[in-house]
């Protein structure tokens, strides 16, 4: 498409999501595969086939001293993030990180002052927000198409596998808020956060889980996670004071609808006693599914964090809207801990200003 | 159908509920409507209709001193329910109130108290308990098909009019809550309640709500009522041990559905810190949707309080399941005020084993 | 509305659809509810309630005598439209009848001779027509919203009532042919029709019917009726050029929708040998559901009498297109016992030309 | 599983569809990849990758001389599928043809008598009837619980490819017949075949396609596809005197229901004038979906062709089902020619029993 050289980038870690950042970064003509590093070199090999053109190695030294490696890419455990993302800055290479950032948000913060200090760009890989349909909504919103947001409503619901280190809200919440984040202007800044989890089935840790999170000027979003549902769901609701937004994803036909639908309150006084009275009235305008191409996320976000690079701009979803997720999620536990009260979680945001 | 003489009724309050109520004790064979009872007479005369058998009066004395009525039902609003329901009562009527039962629960508790003092019937008109879905999912879970419950998810959630007295609260939940009371082994017996309201439109009241009832055994009950939704949803999810059942009250064709699927958990060890690692197993069997007799609700629920008043037994929803469901809606009010915290209702259990 | 006199209306049959046009005569601000007229005079009193201003009458000259009646609605058995309906044009009132227009085409051609020679309106009760989304539905059509249509597509199955004097065809059918002749660009002109009924349960007339109707310039209407169906389906697909237009009428939340996706040929060569290399070009444009309002058909149905008789014009859906209906269900029974083989309708338009 | 040594199979023709079965042969305890044959070697060469063990040749004869070739699976375009089907047969092996079985009935023929003579199996590979779905359907059909089949309806419709060779009805319905094939009790012996197609878009070729078949008994089915249906449905309704099943394969939470409802009648007199009066009953029972296991329907095709030639029977979709496919699609094109007429298929049966 242009004729800048490629990027050249290393990817860490060859298990479960390396195979997928690997193919996309193949395919993409802006990226440049340099090296792929995992411990166990034969499943790292396995993951770049015949061609000899790419390093395997299972020294992640033997990537970051590399000269004609920009970026790394990891997609190792959660728990390792922190301290290869770490590493990589340091030696001056731009990085994206598997979500989550990190397995806290202290350690995200680490990361965050790095590579701002460093002026290299820290990329988390919220993939859903790639696919066309999450594109659409944040592109609906930023255009004012919606109005105003009133209130979100997800449901991530079905027969889930009931993981062994995490509850269903460190499984399942992460893409609904990393969503909110995305596709909310000003990303997600809740004014408090209070969830309820359930284990009725006595796993040991939540397995149905609800999530309120209040936002300003009287707006509020509510994540139910589920992995107890015999049915399968996967729908958000954006109300807007113009229009109204409902993305079902698993309707292939017609997965974003926007309803010119909605409440408007005719304020007539201004007397705050007569409130009350002022007057509601109903709009029942037309429903709209725009079409969506068909396009694989991944390919977005690698190009994406291709753009940013060139640009000397931060990402879409950067190291900061990781640590906005992470500092939820842990809000989240806080709050059940205190039987679902609210707590706080505005430090993250006073914080990535001062940053 | 029997030789029995039939009850003798008097319906108070011919406003918006008052002529559906008069229309079913017309209809059956066990009422004769004696007579209604509103101050505004010339709207009583007109419920009545051109018959000369029913007494059309604004006065309640002239109701109650009559002896040829056996049960008073009350249409009249919530805040005159205690007063009316009181006289009658001591007056030594049976009594159907609408719901709610009252205004508060200090209300209701003195109708409780003297109904059960009188050894009288006191019965709320929980009308959708009496549709063909709610009485077979009390059925199916009575006869151990769903096995213990896990949890229950209801939404109800529409372009809803904004009422001028009430929140979104006191609107919709009441029909949740009493079909919870109705469904679950033991009436709706929460361990708290949690409620998160929000008002984006600047209304003066909580027009989205969020409603979490933690129930004995880990298992979980939540509530989502919407006056701002541009999609009308009316679906319960309860979920068990054995199976999970859906009700979806806008599918004409599938109202009920009952899934043969669902998570086990084979505990395996005896040692608690085990308990990650036992098995989990998943089971994926068929669904089966009963069929649905076509009834009003309403004749089934005057059915109901006829045979409650003969065989002298209290009725299905009964004076008890109204109070229970003011004691959650009162306790909502106490959580939102608290900013979303858990907060009681068990007083209402206990209370109530006292009476 | 206007301050010209209302127009007065005689309603002939008490049985089944006459209460429905009493009710809307009466609602109607363009008309007098004059006279009901039945050889069951109780019948006809109990339609017309207590008021004295109707003339309840058994003998159909009561009515045509009155100079106050400027219409007469026929809601008798089809056996006697024809016979009511030229007695009524010959007294100069002008005729609504209930469909269908007669039993016969012999008999429509009749009345329709009779309205033409007279000059008076001739009106077919094709109530389906008069709904929100058939309205909108001509509407989309007539704007060249769909470009040319390609094909029509109706299902209209269920478990339905085995009439004991019609077959499915006739019980059914004329509703998607009376919405088809009311739709497309100068009324239903099939060049041909084919039918192929079957009676798997020896009901002694056809219970499943397929109908097909060949229409000009290549495009084709086909329509299946069902008695067996245990699922109940009534929806129609219109496709045209431009966009496609499904209409689903069980699915209040979204009746009608606008698809902007088709196939476009691409002619790229004069050569007729290289028809089938010109290239089809795919469209995949956004869907589009236009909100309808909550309206009653048989209301528009009487304005659009009062109207085409103030303005001395056609109804949208006059005899002729009563006449055509009725030309189609007669091919469909000669089909039908010719095997299915393809029979001809077209001599209705030619006559229609002429009369 | 068993200690039997495996067949043995050559795959000839490894352009789109060989591929598929090279993987399922590949992937079977029953069968070992003996060969792939393709003019172009280096297209074979691909398909087998880097395994040494199999043989790549252009040539047939190289295969059919192998004595451990069991069996050749034959993946050509559908006109060459005769000439080397019959060499195969000739040559002592057992065949599976892709389907169309041949480009003509004739050819089918040939092939079957062939086959029948050599006692070698002969197999077309439906690959729809070896979906779960299908196969379910099939054996609740014969274990009778649907009792007689009153009518099938079958839809499948979307934006299709045009196809430059073969028109809408060669192109889709054969999946619909060879589904017939496989379920009807008996097998697909339509009384007639009577179709009509459409090209609305001048394509040169039926775009748009209605197919009737008459059974047996007044039994009646149906099949409509479509390529320029913006909206996709792949739906049958299989409608029988107890029970009425439909098969929806874009759901997949629910793709196969039973439907106990239906429409009966109870004959009272043995006058068979009085047939209109008997008296029509309505069943209105549960709905039930049973669940269906995830299963690539080619595995269970292969298995199949290995279980024939093992137990020296007939496989499930013999060359008898394709060439009763086959008959039905040249009737239609005959119907087609006549102007939609009903034309005769029976002649295949007698032949088959001939045969």
């Amino acid at each position: 498409m242009t004729t800048t050289r490629r990027l050249g980038v290393a990817v860490v870690g060859a298990g479960y999501w390396g195979p997928n950042l690997v193919r996309n970064f193949r395919a993409s003509d802006e990226w440049e595969l340099v090296a792929v590093c995992d411990r166990d070199l034969e499943r790292a090999q396995r993951v770049v086939g015949g061609s000899r053109d790419v390093l395997v190695t299972g020294e992640l030294t033997d990537v970051l001293v590399r000269g004609d490696v920009d970026a790394v890419a990891i997609a190792t455990p959660a728990g390792t993030h922190g301290t290869i993302a770490l590493s990589a800055l340091r030696a001056g290479k731009h990085v994206l990180v598997e979500k989550p950032l990190a397995h806290s948000s202290a350690a995200a913060r680490l990361m965050v002052t790095e590579a701002r200090a460093q002026g290299l760009v820290l990329m988390t890989d919220h993939t859903y927000c790639y696919t066309p349909a999450v594109l659409r909504m944040r592109e609906l919103i930023e255009a004012g198409e919606l109005g105003d947001v009133l209130f979100v409503d997800s449901v991530r619901i079905n027969l889930g596998l009931v993981q062994p280190d995490v509850d269903v809200f460190w499984d399942l919440a992460p893409h609904d808020l990393s969503i909110l984040d995305f596709i909310l202007p000003g990303g997600l800044r809740p004014t408090g956060v209070a969830a309820q989890g359930a284990d009725p089935i006595a796993a040991g840790k939540a397995c149905v889980g609800y999530l309120t999170l209040p936002l300003a000027d009287g707006a509020i979003a509510h994540v139910h996670v589920n992995w107890l549902s015999p049915t399968k769901i996967r729908q958000m609701v954006v109300a807007g004071t113009r229009r109204t937004l409902v993305w079902d994803d698993l309707n292939p036909q017609q997965r974003l609808s926007v309803y010119d639908r909605g409440v408007d309150l005719v304020q007539q006084s201004v007397d705050a006693a007569d409130r009350d009275q002022s007057q509601i009235s109903y709009r029942l305008g037309d429903t709209w599914a725009p079409a969506l191409p068909e396009r694989e996320a991944l390919g977005a976000m690698v190009s994406e964090l291709a753009a940013s690079i060139r640009e000397g701009r931060r990402p879409r979803t950067d190291g900061a809207a990781g640590l906005r997720v992470l500092s939820v999620l842990e809000a989240v536990a806080a709050s059940t801990a205190a039987g679902g009260a609210l707590v706080d979680v505005s430090t993250t945001d006073s914080w990535l200003e001062r940053v």
